[in-house]
């Protein structure tokens, strides 16, 4: 999504009256609803900037990115909370209603989101955060791929979103199956949003498959999109940015496949080299 | 800062294994002390996924661009808290002691911190934020500058980064005076973090001014980052990416100077068309 803004642009000497195309950014509260003790809890878990649309697909996934459920079934329903304004109702609030939430640890799901983040680096960062991580089956049947197919990953990404083209501002995350067919893609000015979208629609509509998959990410690659990747059970990230030095750690520790600075000519593979076909 | 990784480099049709330079993300807590009812109180603010170094500068821009403080002296003392590991400190908790905090309005502090976030969009969020700004005074002495000067910011910037250059993958934010001098120029893997840090030196060193200067960003232009910069009461900002719409339409409601995909021979403006000199 996107607006039209009036711009000056200058360029080869000249400035000139433009309408421009932005990518929307807007605040999203996002709500978790379980019941303790007989009753309904309300908490509040996230106020995030996101660029709306497939909010629904952005809560379920970063509700599964954090650990708090483990599959779409154990959601009752999404919903907009938003107030109205005449007829519309705004979709600056969302709500997920859990099935059961008596074993929700509020303490850990607070200090999870207890977080003040930067480009690439944010969500839940502390060190606990791992364990949750390694509670989950790790992915053994990472897919092999060709280096053809990784240096023609940006062009693929690039042809399926249609913002960035019109914007120049906004990330992209993709789920791939192993030949290369992007099964579903996100855009968002959050990168970790995108990534989070992708997760959530993808598991709300049963897409993951544990052999045969991938993600591909616009960015750049920190700890927090190699630890959302692993905790979808995917071995196998690529990004057309850099990776950070602990976002390579995690992908070392959990043997996935980490590549990075890909372009049509090149790429670097951080870990995992056994699995890419020369 | 940044640390040695074994890579494997694909170029030109050819594998090679090198020795690559990655830039460093780690976890630092964030701690803020305070007097309340005559007892000391520890709040952890936020857990954030940075770049070590200037973390001080870091603790101090973050309480001050979240509205928690509004000049150094309010700080008493920034300490590390890590545990000890033989004969050194874990550097991963931090912790800033201020002066008074009987006012501190923890519920307010709570909600700004309850925030996931993503590439570009974190921090606080909420609408709240905004009444923040709107208490502080607005610069109304902007600097007009020069468009030679302005294509000249991203080969200023990247001169002075240190890290960039070798890893490719970190953020820069610099302030910069009116005359192109960059008065200080901070790094993280995280821009806001960077910002923040620029911020939070500025402050410490007192150099501010609030009449010749402006804040320029290696990346993309969020809410949030023209937030913090009209926050520390200065009215132009630039970046070397896209904004986004919440991003201009802040600029706008304060009238500052917004310039973004800034490039050698280009730029585009955003608001405050009048102060560029032609």
């Amino acid at each position: 999504m996107n607006s039209k803004y009036k711009t000056i642009k200058f360029k080869s000497k000249n400035f000139k009256k433009v309408q421009d195309l932005i990518s929307i950014e807007e605040p999203l509260e996002m709500i978790v609803r379980y019941k303790k003790n007989n009753e309904w809890v309300d908490n509040s878990i996230s106020i995030t900037m996101r660029t709306p649309k497939n909010d629904e697909d952005l809560i379920v996934g970063l509700l599964f990115s954090e650990g708090i459920i483990n599959k779409n079934s154990e959601i009752e329903k999404v919903e907009f909370l938003g107030d109205k304004v005449g007829k519309f109702k705004l979709k600056n609030k969302i709500r997920a209603t859990l099935n059961s939430g008596e074993n929700l640890d509020l303490k850990h799901l607070r200090r999870n989101f207890l977080t003040n983040s930067s480009c690439g680096v944010c969500g839940k960062t502390s060190m606990d955060s791992l364990e949750i991580i390694c509670k989950k089956k790790i992915n053994k049947n990472i897919p092999k791929i060709k280096k053809s197919l990784i240096t023609k990953i940006p062009d693929l990404l690039r042809k399926s979103q249609s913002q960035f083209s019109k914007t120049g501002g906004i990330h992209a995350s993709a789920l791939f199956n192993k030949d290369g067919k992007a099964l579903i893609i996100k855009e968002d000015v959050g990168r970790h949003n995108a990534l989070d979208k992708v997760i959530g629609y993808s598991l709300r509509n049963s897409i993951f498959d544990d052999k045969n998959q991938f993600i591909a990410c616009s960015g750049r690659l920190s700890f927090e999109l190699v630890q959302k990747t692993l905790i979808a059970n995917i071995g196998l990230l690529m990004g057309v940015g850099a990776p950070t030095s602990l976002a390579v750690d995690l992908a070392k520790r959990f043997d996935m496949t980490l590549i990075g600075f890909v372009k049509s000519d090149s790429f670097n593979i951080y870990c995992g080299e056994n699995r890419i076909l020369k």
